[in-house]
């Protein structure tokens, strides 16, 4: 006889997946600190992935810090389309803020061209002139947080670095040097260190905070 | 002294990556069979996760189940923007395929509302009478399983089912059920057991599988 599976609805399954995820942490003797727990738990809930409890770093305040710029309606660029698919309209609304993908812009495309670089650098270098101040969110290319390097070490000051590209060749580097030039440079930052991330982890981030700064976990009341 | 990272372009991190990917799998002594070898390796690659390896499940031929149907322009149904967004556009046109999401429709809010059941779940069925020999990509929705259970217990014969969300509650079954019905009903099905998953997967497995349709594993010829 086939096993029979409750019927249950998105905002049930999410407590229920986050009793869960809590539990598993505690049966790890896991305990997470409660300024990144939302993070934390919103990206295991995301990838089935606990590896994120080792992998996710934080600079000091990174959390309230992006809770401030949420608050004051900062926006939040993206380096792939998928990134901005996967955060939450309505909380972007609430909160007034804007999500922007530059990725398949023709001016972009045709600076990438120009100075031979890539479509994910030239995004970075139009968001830096547009919005100096937003939430940088990268779940995909090595080169836009290199770019993003350069940029902080020529003054710029965004309100927050989410680095997470997800692979094999340069994405462990560029996070290490993102995440420490951000630690010197007092930007706060969220990183996923290793090989793993995505645009996925990047929007997964995004929300975590975005329910926070709204003061509810739960995205059946949003 | 800052260690260097070398400038790479996508499309030369993209051969490296699988370079890599492939190395380590013969380091780790995992021989992938020919036919399955393009997905599970370019899930890896948008992962970072060779659990991938074990969680993979394929119906007997549903790697060139998928190609005949991409061939003949079978539509690509996604059960969240995410996932459409992180599909190849330009391996779509070549394909002169079509990829189709209804989680947003007004149609689908309603038709959710007046029958309690989840978008998702109204957003297969819309599907299932639109473009019933479609190949359904479902990478967030435990519910959306469920009802392509219930869809090809009465008669629906997709091209294609990739099973692959992710999650705590109802994920795990959910996947196992489709795969065995798809096993002994003749549908080709990629499903990935376990906890394991997600719309990143779901695009992922989608474009391996455009590529290997259009002769080539190299994105940056598409």
């Amino acid at each position: 006889m086939e096993q029979e599976i409750k019927y249950v609805l998105p905002a049930e399954i999410e407590q229920e997946s986050m009793r869960i995820i809590g539990q598993e942490l505690a049966q790890r003797g896991i305990n997470l600190p409660q300024e990144t727990e939302a993070v934390v738990k919103r990206v295991i809930h995301t990838t089935a992935d606990f590896d994120y409890v080792e992998n996710l770093r934080f600079t000091p305040d990174a959390v309230p810090k992006a809770l401030e710029a949420l608050w004051s309606g900062r926006a939040v660029i993206t380096d792939t389309n998928m990134a901005k698919a996967g955060i939450s309209k309505s909380a972007l609304t609430q909160l007034s803020c804007e999500v922007h993908c530059f990725m398949a812009d023709r001016d972009v495309a045709e600076a990438a061209k120009a100075h031979g670089t890539t479509r994910a650098a030239a995004a970075m270098q139009k968001a830096a002139k547009e919005y100096p101040e937003a939430v940088f969110a990268v779940g995909n290319a090595p080169t836009a947080l290199l770019t993003l390097c350069e940029l902080i070490r020529n003054g710029l000051r965004p309100a927050l670095v989410i680095a997470v590209p997800v692979g094999f060749v340069n994405v462990v580097e560029s996070k290490q040097r993102i995440f420490q030039l951000c630690l010197d440079a007092g930007i706060p930052c969220i990183a996923a260190m290793g090989r793993k991330g995505g645009s996925n982890v990047a929007a997964s981030i995004c929300n975590a905070l975005m329910y926070t700064a709204l003061g509810t976990l739960d995205p059946a009341r949003l």
